[in-house]
Protein backbone atom coordinates (compact mmCIF):
# COMPACT_ATOMS: atom_id res chain seq x y z
CA UNK A 1 0.00 0.00 0.00
CA UNK A 2 1.14 3.54 -0.79
CA UNK A 3 2.51 5.75 1.46
CA UNK A 4 1.20 2.91 4.80
CA UNK A 5 2.97 4.37 8.10
CA UNK A 6 4.06 2.73 11.42
CA UNK A 7 2.87 4.66 14.73
CA UNK A 8 4.05 3.24 17.74
CA UNK A 9 2.38 4.16 21.09
CA UNK A 10 3.39 4.36 24.52
CA UNK A 11 -0.08 4.20 26.24
CA UNK A 12 -1.09 4.52 29.93
CA UNK A 13 -4.05 3.31 31.39
CA UNK A 14 -6.01 2.62 34.99
CA UNK A 15 -7.79 -0.60 33.77
CA UNK A 16 -10.14 -0.64 36.70
CA UNK A 17 -13.00 -0.17 33.94
CA UNK A 18 -11.76 -2.56 31.20
CA UNK A 19 -12.23 -6.25 30.17
CA UNK A 20 -8.39 -6.29 29.87
CA UNK A 21 -6.57 -4.84 27.19
CA UNK A 22 -7.29 -7.54 23.73
CA UNK A 23 -10.44 -6.47 22.01
CA UNK A 24 -13.69 -8.43 22.74
CA UNK A 25 -17.10 -8.74 20.75
CA UNK A 26 -19.13 -7.40 23.61
CA UNK A 27 -16.66 -6.09 26.26
CA UNK A 28 -15.38 -2.49 26.76
CA UNK A 29 -10.98 -3.02 26.23
CA UNK A 30 -8.22 -0.65 25.97
CA UNK A 31 -7.95 -1.91 22.64
CA UNK A 32 -11.48 -1.45 21.30
CA UNK A 33 -11.82 1.81 22.80
CA UNK A 34 -8.13 3.14 21.39
CA UNK A 35 -9.05 1.72 17.71
CA UNK A 36 -12.23 3.53 17.79
CA UNK A 37 -11.30 6.31 18.80
CA UNK A 38 -7.70 6.72 16.44
CA UNK A 39 -10.26 5.28 13.35
CA UNK A 40 -11.88 8.05 13.78
CA UNK A 41 -8.63 10.31 13.76
CA UNK A 42 -7.16 8.67 11.19
CA UNK A 43 -10.66 8.14 9.05
CA UNK A 44 -10.06 4.95 8.37
CA UNK A 45 -9.86 1.60 10.19
CA UNK A 46 -6.65 1.13 12.62
CA UNK A 47 -5.72 -2.33 13.99
CA UNK A 48 -3.55 -2.19 16.69
CA UNK A 49 -1.04 -4.75 18.03
CA UNK A 50 0.34 -4.16 21.80
CA UNK A 51 3.27 -5.96 23.40
CA UNK A 52 1.12 -7.18 26.08
CA UNK A 53 -2.34 -8.46 26.47
CA UNK A 54 -3.36 -7.16 30.42
CA UNK A 55 -6.10 -8.92 32.03
CA UNK A 56 -8.86 -6.98 33.40
CA UNK A 57 -8.29 -4.54 35.75
CA UNK A 58 -4.13 -5.10 35.22
CA UNK A 59 -3.30 -1.21 34.76
CA UNK A 60 -0.01 0.11 32.63
CA UNK A 61 2.23 3.07 32.68
CA UNK A 62 4.07 1.99 29.80
CA UNK A 63 2.13 -0.40 27.59
CA UNK A 64 3.24 -0.43 23.99
CA UNK A 65 1.76 -0.59 20.33
CA UNK A 66 1.65 0.64 16.92
CA UNK A 67 -0.52 0.27 13.93
CA UNK A 68 0.18 1.04 10.69
CA UNK A 69 -1.91 3.49 8.47
CA UNK A 70 -1.56 5.46 5.49
CA UNK A 71 -2.84 8.88 7.30
CA UNK A 72 -1.35 12.03 6.84
CA UNK A 73 -1.39 13.28 10.60
CA UNK A 74 1.86 13.25 11.74
CA UNK A 75 2.44 11.30 14.99
CA UNK A 76 2.57 14.55 17.39
CA UNK A 77 -0.87 15.89 16.18
CA UNK A 78 -2.32 12.13 16.07
CA UNK A 79 -0.87 12.23 20.13
CA UNK A 80 -2.45 15.73 20.92
CA UNK A 81 -5.89 14.93 18.81
CA UNK A 82 -6.30 11.40 20.99
CA UNK A 83 -5.85 13.02 24.49
CA UNK A 84 -8.38 15.78 23.98
CA UNK A 85 -10.79 13.22 23.20
CA UNK A 86 -9.31 11.19 25.82
CA UNK A 87 -9.54 13.29 28.42
CA UNK A 88 -13.07 14.59 27.86
CA UNK A 89 -11.88 17.86 29.16
CA UNK A 90 -14.30 19.48 31.57
CA UNK A 91 -12.34 21.42 33.85
CA UNK A 92 -9.17 20.02 32.79
CA UNK A 93 -10.92 16.36 33.53
CA UNK A 94 -8.26 13.19 32.99
CA UNK A 95 -9.24 10.06 31.18
CA UNK A 96 -8.75 6.39 31.96
CA UNK A 97 -6.48 6.42 29.22
CA UNK A 98 -3.79 8.96 27.98
CA UNK A 99 -1.05 8.20 25.57
CA UNK A 100 2.35 9.21 26.76
CA UNK A 101 4.05 9.18 23.52
CA UNK A 102 4.02 8.45 19.64
CA UNK A 103 6.61 8.40 16.99
CA UNK A 104 6.71 7.08 13.81
CA UNK A 105 8.72 3.84 13.12
CA UNK A 106 10.22 1.55 10.03
CA UNK A 107 6.82 -0.59 8.78
CA UNK A 108 8.75 -3.13 10.20
CA UNK A 109 8.88 -2.60 13.63
CA UNK A 110 6.14 -5.08 15.49
CA UNK A 111 5.09 -3.92 19.01
CA UNK A 112 5.30 -7.79 20.40
CA UNK A 113 7.59 -9.52 18.29
CA UNK A 114 10.49 -7.08 18.78
CA UNK A 115 9.66 -6.54 22.37
CA UNK A 116 13.13 -7.79 23.87
CA UNK A 117 11.61 -7.34 27.62
CA UNK A 118 8.83 -6.21 30.62
CA UNK A 119 8.86 -4.31 33.51
CA UNK A 120 6.20 -5.22 35.88
CA UNK A 121 5.32 -3.65 39.57
CA UNK A 122 3.04 -5.19 41.82
CA UNK A 123 1.51 -2.99 44.30
CA UNK A 124 0.94 -3.90 47.47
CA UNK A 125 -0.73 -1.59 50.53
CA UNK A 126 0.39 -3.09 53.74
CA UNK A 127 -1.64 -1.74 56.52
CA UNK A 128 -4.20 -2.41 58.76
CA UNK A 129 -7.32 0.25 57.85
CA UNK A 130 -7.79 -0.19 53.72
CA UNK A 131 -7.75 3.06 51.92
CA UNK A 132 -10.19 3.31 49.78
CA UNK A 133 -9.15 5.44 47.49
CA UNK A 134 -6.78 2.73 46.59
CA UNK A 135 -8.97 0.30 46.61
CA UNK A 136 -8.96 -0.77 42.22
CA UNK A 137 -4.70 0.35 42.68
CA UNK A 138 -3.60 -2.18 45.01
CA UNK A 139 -3.75 -5.50 46.97
CA UNK A 140 -4.81 -4.75 50.24
CA UNK A 141 -3.15 -6.78 53.18
CA UNK A 142 -3.62 -5.81 56.45
CA UNK A 143 -1.09 -8.68 58.34
CA UNK A 144 2.30 -7.23 58.15
CA UNK A 145 4.76 -8.33 55.61
CA UNK A 146 7.92 -9.61 56.73
CA UNK A 147 9.81 -7.56 53.55
CA UNK A 148 13.25 -9.04 53.74
CA UNK A 149 11.98 -12.55 53.84
CA UNK A 150 10.56 -11.69 50.60
CA UNK A 151 13.83 -10.53 49.03
CA UNK A 152 15.40 -13.33 49.89
CA UNK A 153 12.45 -15.40 48.05
CA UNK A 154 12.70 -13.01 45.17
CA UNK A 155 16.42 -13.53 44.72
CA UNK A 156 16.01 -16.71 43.41
CA UNK A 157 13.87 -15.95 40.93
CA UNK A 158 16.44 -14.40 38.27
CA UNK A 159 18.17 -16.36 35.80
CA UNK A 160 16.16 -18.62 32.59
CA UNK A 161 13.72 -21.19 34.18
CA UNK A 162 11.47 -22.98 33.67
CA UNK A 163 8.25 -20.80 35.34
CA UNK A 164 5.90 -23.72 34.51
CA UNK A 165 4.66 -23.34 38.36
CA UNK A 166 3.30 -19.70 37.60
CA UNK A 167 1.67 -20.56 34.82
CA UNK A 168 -2.29 -20.44 35.52
CA UNK A 169 -4.67 -22.60 33.85
CA UNK A 170 -6.85 -20.53 30.89
CA UNK A 171 -3.94 -18.61 29.01
CA UNK A 172 -2.93 -19.31 25.11
CA UNK A 173 -1.06 -22.40 24.73
CA UNK A 174 2.60 -21.71 25.11
CA UNK A 175 5.33 -23.77 23.24
CA UNK A 176 7.70 -23.34 26.43
CA UNK A 177 7.35 -22.45 29.69
CA UNK A 178 11.29 -21.59 29.97
CA UNK A 179 11.78 -17.57 30.70
CA UNK A 180 14.27 -14.95 31.83
CA UNK A 181 13.86 -13.53 34.91
CA UNK A 182 16.24 -10.73 35.07
CA UNK A 183 15.73 -9.17 38.15
CA UNK A 184 12.84 -8.95 41.28
CA UNK A 185 13.19 -7.07 44.30
CA UNK A 186 11.14 -5.81 47.10
CA UNK A 187 10.67 -2.75 48.76
CA UNK A 188 8.60 -0.89 51.23
CA UNK A 189 7.28 2.39 50.88
CA UNK A 190 5.36 3.74 53.99
CA UNK A 191 2.38 1.97 53.53
CA UNK A 192 2.65 0.02 50.44
CA UNK A 193 5.45 -2.61 49.50
CA UNK A 194 6.21 -2.92 45.48
CA UNK A 195 7.50 -5.94 43.94
CA UNK A 196 9.22 -4.96 40.94
CA UNK A 197 9.84 -7.97 38.28
CA UNK A 198 11.99 -7.44 34.78
CA UNK A 199 12.33 -10.57 32.35
CA UNK A 200 12.27 -11.20 28.34
CA UNK A 201 8.79 -12.52 28.92
CA UNK A 202 6.27 -13.87 31.35
CA UNK A 203 3.46 -16.65 31.29
CA UNK A 204 0.11 -16.25 31.50
CA UNK A 205 -0.93 -14.70 35.44
CA UNK A 206 2.97 -15.26 35.86
CA UNK A 207 3.41 -12.07 37.57
CA UNK A 208 0.30 -12.51 40.17
CA UNK A 209 1.30 -15.69 40.92
CA UNK A 210 4.84 -14.96 41.94
CA UNK A 211 2.77 -11.79 44.24
CA UNK A 212 0.71 -13.77 45.19
CA UNK A 213 3.32 -15.99 46.66
CA UNK A 214 5.67 -13.81 47.59
CA UNK A 215 3.04 -12.42 49.81
CA UNK A 216 2.65 -15.85 51.48
CA UNK A 217 5.95 -15.67 52.32
CA UNK A 218 6.03 -12.17 53.43
CA UNK A 219 3.06 -13.40 56.11
CA UNK A 220 5.10 -16.20 57.53
CA UNK A 221 3.12 -18.89 55.81
CA UNK A 222 5.82 -20.43 53.94
CA UNK A 223 9.59 -19.89 54.12
CA UNK A 224 11.35 -17.69 51.79
CA UNK A 225 13.84 -20.61 50.42
CA UNK A 226 10.73 -22.58 49.27
CA UNK A 227 10.72 -20.97 46.65
CA UNK A 228 13.43 -22.83 45.05
CA UNK A 229 11.28 -26.35 45.65
CA UNK A 230 8.53 -24.11 43.91
CA UNK A 231 10.14 -23.24 41.04
CA UNK A 232 11.81 -26.74 40.66
CA UNK A 233 8.41 -28.51 41.44
CA UNK A 234 6.83 -27.19 38.02
CA UNK A 235 3.49 -27.72 39.36
CA UNK A 236 1.39 -24.74 39.62
CA UNK A 237 -0.47 -26.24 42.92
CA UNK A 238 3.03 -26.13 44.43
CA UNK A 239 3.07 -22.18 44.43
CA UNK A 240 0.79 -19.54 46.13
CA UNK A 241 -2.20 -18.05 45.13
CA UNK A 242 -3.07 -15.71 41.84
CA UNK A 243 -2.32 -11.73 43.14
CA UNK A 244 -5.68 -10.00 42.25
CA UNK A 245 -5.31 -7.78 39.08
CA UNK A 246 -5.51 -4.27 40.90
CA UNK A 247 -1.90 -4.62 42.20
CA UNK A 248 -0.58 -4.94 38.81
CA UNK A 249 1.34 -2.19 36.57
CA UNK A 250 2.74 -2.88 33.21
CA UNK A 251 5.64 -0.16 33.88
CA UNK A 252 8.10 -0.64 30.50
CA UNK A 253 8.35 -2.88 27.35
CA UNK A 254 12.03 -2.68 26.30
CA UNK A 255 13.21 -3.21 22.52
CA UNK B 1 -40.66 3.52 70.92
CA UNK B 2 -39.27 0.86 73.77
CA UNK B 3 -35.70 0.63 73.08
CA UNK B 4 -35.05 3.12 70.23
CA UNK B 5 -31.12 3.52 70.26
CA UNK B 6 -28.66 6.34 68.27
CA UNK B 7 -26.40 5.05 66.56
CA UNK B 8 -23.22 7.87 65.44
CA UNK B 9 -21.16 6.72 62.35
CA UNK B 10 -18.21 8.35 60.71
CA UNK B 11 -17.83 7.30 56.95
CA UNK B 12 -15.45 7.44 54.34
CA UNK B 13 -16.22 7.37 50.58
CA UNK B 14 -14.84 7.70 47.26
CA UNK B 15 -17.90 9.60 45.58
CA UNK B 16 -17.18 8.85 42.15
CA UNK B 17 -19.71 6.55 41.64
CA UNK B 18 -22.34 7.94 43.03
CA UNK B 19 -24.97 11.04 42.68
CA UNK B 20 -23.99 12.68 45.89
CA UNK B 21 -24.97 12.21 49.51
CA UNK B 22 -28.99 12.99 49.47
CA UNK B 23 -30.79 9.80 48.89
CA UNK B 24 -32.99 10.53 45.35
CA UNK B 25 -35.22 7.89 43.85
CA UNK B 26 -33.64 6.88 40.44
CA UNK B 27 -29.79 7.38 41.06
CA UNK B 28 -27.01 5.36 42.95
CA UNK B 29 -26.43 7.71 45.88
CA UNK B 30 -24.00 6.90 49.25
CA UNK B 31 -27.19 7.87 51.48
CA UNK B 32 -29.28 5.07 49.48
CA UNK B 33 -26.80 2.56 49.45
CA UNK B 34 -26.03 2.80 53.07
CA UNK B 35 -29.87 2.91 54.45
CA UNK B 36 -30.19 -0.17 52.52
CA UNK B 37 -27.25 -1.83 53.75
CA UNK B 38 -28.42 -0.87 57.39
CA UNK B 39 -31.79 -1.67 57.07
CA UNK B 40 -30.92 -5.07 55.89
CA UNK B 41 -28.54 -5.78 59.07
CA UNK B 42 -31.12 -4.10 61.14
CA UNK B 43 -34.13 -5.99 59.65
CA UNK B 44 -36.11 -2.55 59.80
CA UNK B 45 -36.55 0.47 57.66
CA UNK B 46 -33.05 2.63 58.86
CA UNK B 47 -32.91 6.37 58.13
CA UNK B 48 -29.85 8.28 58.06
CA UNK B 49 -28.76 11.70 58.48
CA UNK B 50 -25.98 13.05 57.59
CA UNK B 51 -23.81 16.51 59.15
CA UNK B 52 -23.52 17.17 54.71
CA UNK B 53 -25.24 16.50 52.06
CA UNK B 54 -22.33 16.54 49.59
CA UNK B 55 -22.54 16.68 46.07
CA UNK B 56 -21.98 14.39 42.97
CA UNK B 57 -18.13 13.13 42.73
CA UNK B 58 -17.65 14.80 46.12
CA UNK B 59 -15.66 12.47 48.71
CA UNK B 60 -15.29 12.18 52.45
CA UNK B 61 -13.08 10.77 55.03
CA UNK B 62 -15.09 11.81 57.90
CA UNK B 63 -18.92 12.09 56.94
CA UNK B 64 -21.10 11.89 60.21
CA UNK B 65 -24.53 10.66 60.39
CA UNK B 66 -26.94 8.96 62.75
CA UNK B 67 -29.88 6.76 62.84
CA UNK B 68 -32.38 5.63 65.68
CA UNK B 69 -33.57 1.69 65.13
CA UNK B 70 -34.34 -0.42 68.34
CA UNK B 71 -32.15 -3.63 67.12
CA UNK B 72 -30.22 -5.33 69.50
CA UNK B 73 -26.89 -5.05 67.60
CA UNK B 74 -23.94 -3.21 69.19
CA UNK B 75 -22.20 -0.81 67.57
CA UNK B 76 -18.98 -2.42 67.07
CA UNK B 77 -21.01 -5.66 65.59
CA UNK B 78 -22.63 -3.20 63.51
CA UNK B 79 -19.54 -1.47 62.36
CA UNK B 80 -18.01 -4.94 61.45
CA UNK B 81 -20.84 -6.68 59.57
CA UNK B 82 -21.52 -3.49 57.65
CA UNK B 83 -17.86 -3.09 56.43
CA UNK B 84 -17.92 -6.46 55.35
CA UNK B 85 -20.68 -6.41 52.89
CA UNK B 86 -19.56 -2.92 51.90
CA UNK B 87 -15.81 -4.67 50.83
CA UNK B 88 -17.34 -7.36 48.73
CA UNK B 89 -14.12 -9.45 49.79
CA UNK B 90 -12.30 -11.02 47.29
CA UNK B 91 -8.89 -11.17 48.11
CA UNK B 92 -8.85 -8.30 50.59
CA UNK B 93 -11.28 -6.05 47.84
CA UNK B 94 -11.82 -2.76 49.51
CA UNK B 95 -15.31 -1.08 48.83
CA UNK B 96 -16.27 2.04 48.14
CA UNK B 97 -17.50 3.53 51.42
CA UNK B 98 -16.22 2.21 54.59
CA UNK B 99 -17.45 3.06 58.20
CA UNK B 100 -14.76 4.46 60.18
CA UNK B 101 -16.42 4.35 63.15
CA UNK B 102 -19.90 3.65 65.05
CA UNK B 103 -20.83 4.56 68.53
CA UNK B 104 -24.50 4.55 70.30
CA UNK B 105 -25.13 7.97 71.66
CA UNK B 106 -27.59 9.64 73.59
CA UNK B 107 -31.17 9.65 71.91
CA UNK B 108 -30.96 13.59 71.16
CA UNK B 109 -27.82 13.67 69.55
CA UNK B 110 -28.38 14.90 65.64
CA UNK B 111 -25.31 14.53 63.15
CA UNK B 112 -26.61 17.55 61.21
CA UNK B 113 -28.09 20.20 63.86
CA UNK B 114 -26.03 19.09 66.59
CA UNK B 115 -22.81 19.85 64.28
CA UNK B 116 -20.33 23.04 65.58
CA UNK B 117 -18.05 23.01 62.68
CA UNK B 118 -16.87 21.35 59.41
CA UNK B 119 -13.17 20.78 57.68
CA UNK B 120 -12.79 20.38 54.18
CA UNK B 121 -9.42 19.73 51.98
CA UNK B 122 -9.72 20.65 48.33
CA UNK B 123 -7.04 18.21 46.30
CA UNK B 124 -5.28 20.14 43.01
CA UNK B 125 -2.74 18.69 41.19
CA UNK B 126 -0.26 20.71 40.21
CA UNK B 127 2.05 19.10 37.11
CA UNK B 128 2.54 19.34 33.49
CA UNK B 129 1.32 16.03 32.98
CA UNK B 130 -1.90 14.50 34.42
CA UNK B 131 -1.83 11.33 36.35
CA UNK B 132 -4.97 9.29 34.76
CA UNK B 133 -4.80 7.57 38.24
CA UNK B 134 -5.64 10.51 40.40
CA UNK B 135 -8.36 11.71 37.76
CA UNK B 136 -11.04 11.39 40.15
CA UNK B 137 -9.43 12.74 42.98
CA UNK B 138 -8.07 15.47 42.18
CA UNK B 139 -8.41 18.63 40.15
CA UNK B 140 -5.51 18.50 37.44
CA UNK B 141 -3.94 22.32 36.69
CA UNK B 142 -1.08 22.40 34.34
CA UNK B 143 0.49 25.70 35.00
CA UNK B 144 2.42 26.19 37.96
CA UNK B 145 0.20 27.62 41.20
CA UNK B 146 1.49 30.64 42.96
CA UNK B 147 0.69 28.72 46.77
CA UNK B 148 2.31 32.21 48.47
CA UNK B 149 -0.24 34.64 46.41
CA UNK B 150 -2.74 31.67 46.95
CA UNK B 151 -2.14 31.76 51.09
CA UNK B 152 -1.82 35.39 50.72
CA UNK B 153 -5.50 35.67 49.51
CA UNK B 154 -6.56 32.82 51.56
CA UNK B 155 -5.41 34.84 54.85
CA UNK B 156 -8.78 37.27 54.07
CA UNK B 157 -11.63 34.42 54.51
CA UNK B 158 -11.27 33.86 57.94
CA UNK B 159 -13.80 35.28 60.19
CA UNK B 160 -17.42 35.68 60.61
CA UNK B 161 -18.78 37.23 57.14
CA UNK B 162 -21.17 37.45 54.25
CA UNK B 163 -20.35 34.81 52.04
CA UNK B 164 -23.15 35.69 49.12
CA UNK B 165 -20.50 35.64 46.64
CA UNK B 166 -19.10 32.37 47.39
CA UNK B 167 -22.65 30.51 47.10
CA UNK B 168 -23.61 29.59 43.71
CA UNK B 169 -26.95 29.09 42.81
CA UNK B 170 -29.20 25.90 43.09
CA UNK B 171 -28.95 25.29 46.60
CA UNK B 172 -31.44 24.92 49.41
CA UNK B 173 -32.72 28.16 50.17
CA UNK B 174 -30.01 29.92 53.37
CA UNK B 175 -31.81 32.17 55.52
CA UNK B 176 -28.42 33.98 55.74
CA UNK B 177 -25.49 33.97 53.86
CA UNK B 178 -23.11 34.99 56.95
CA UNK B 179 -21.22 32.23 58.02
CA UNK B 180 -17.40 31.73 59.83
CA UNK B 181 -14.39 30.93 58.22
CA UNK B 182 -11.89 29.65 61.26
CA UNK B 183 -8.59 28.95 59.11
CA UNK B 184 -8.12 28.49 55.58
CA UNK B 185 -4.17 27.34 54.46
CA UNK B 186 -2.83 26.85 51.44
CA UNK B 187 -0.08 24.08 51.05
CA UNK B 188 2.51 22.52 48.36
CA UNK B 189 3.27 19.02 48.77
CA UNK B 190 4.97 17.52 45.86
CA UNK B 191 2.71 17.55 42.90
CA UNK B 192 0.01 18.25 44.71
CA UNK B 193 -1.17 21.49 46.57
CA UNK B 194 -3.68 21.21 49.12
CA UNK B 195 -6.38 23.83 50.15
CA UNK B 196 -7.60 23.15 54.08
CA UNK B 197 -10.73 25.31 55.57
CA UNK B 198 -12.40 24.85 58.44
CA UNK B 199 -15.30 26.96 59.35
CA UNK B 200 -19.02 26.64 61.26
CA UNK B 201 -21.31 26.25 57.66
CA UNK B 202 -20.63 26.15 54.44
CA UNK B 203 -23.24 28.00 51.64
CA UNK B 204 -23.79 25.11 48.50
CA UNK B 205 -20.37 24.79 46.48
CA UNK B 206 -19.04 27.14 48.55
CA UNK B 207 -15.71 25.23 49.31
CA UNK B 208 -15.19 25.26 45.23
CA UNK B 209 -16.25 28.39 44.60
CA UNK B 210 -13.36 29.42 47.01
CA UNK B 211 -11.18 26.73 45.01
CA UNK B 212 -11.78 28.03 41.99
CA UNK B 213 -11.21 31.53 43.13
CA UNK B 214 -7.58 31.01 44.98
CA UNK B 215 -6.61 28.68 41.83
CA UNK B 216 -7.19 32.07 39.72
CA UNK B 217 -4.95 33.60 41.74
CA UNK B 218 -2.09 31.08 42.16
CA UNK B 219 -2.45 31.53 38.24
CA UNK B 220 -2.20 34.87 38.02
CA UNK B 221 -4.89 35.75 36.86
CA UNK B 222 -6.11 38.33 39.89
CA UNK B 223 -4.45 40.02 42.18
CA UNK B 224 -4.27 38.06 45.74
CA UNK B 225 -5.70 41.02 47.54
CA UNK B 226 -8.41 40.82 45.24
CA UNK B 227 -10.14 38.61 47.67
CA UNK B 228 -11.22 41.48 50.05
CA UNK B 229 -13.25 43.12 47.26
CA UNK B 230 -14.55 39.81 45.73
CA UNK B 231 -15.90 39.51 49.39
CA UNK B 232 -17.15 42.66 49.91
CA UNK B 233 -19.38 42.72 46.30
CA UNK B 234 -21.27 39.81 47.76
CA UNK B 235 -21.77 38.95 43.66
CA UNK B 236 -20.92 35.37 42.65
CA UNK B 237 -20.23 36.96 39.33
CA UNK B 238 -17.16 38.56 40.81
CA UNK B 239 -15.34 35.18 41.88
CA UNK B 240 -14.37 32.58 40.52
CA UNK B 241 -15.55 29.33 38.75
CA UNK B 242 -16.39 26.68 40.68
CA UNK B 243 -14.07 23.52 41.03
CA UNK B 244 -14.92 20.19 39.80
CA UNK B 245 -16.08 18.45 42.67
CA UNK B 246 -13.38 15.45 42.53
CA UNK B 247 -11.26 17.48 44.25
CA UNK B 248 -13.06 17.45 46.92
CA UNK B 249 -13.01 16.14 50.57
CA UNK B 250 -15.10 16.57 53.31
CA UNK B 251 -12.55 15.23 56.07
CA UNK B 252 -14.23 15.83 59.83
CA UNK B 253 -16.83 17.24 61.45
CA UNK B 254 -17.01 18.73 64.98
CA UNK B 255 -19.17 18.82 67.75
Amino acid sequence: MANERNFWLIIAYDGTGFSGWQRQPAARTVCGALEELLSDLCRMPVELTAASRTDAGVHARGQSANFTCSTGIPPEGLLRAANDALAQSRLERVGEIGIVSAVEMPLAFHARYDAKGKRYRYRIRNAEKPDIFLRNQCYQIADPLDCEAMQQAASHLPGEKDFRCFLSAGGNPQKSTVRRIDSCTVARQGDEVYIDIEGNGFLYHMVRNIAGTLAEIGLGRRDPDDMISIIESKDRQSAGHTAPPQGLYLEEVFY
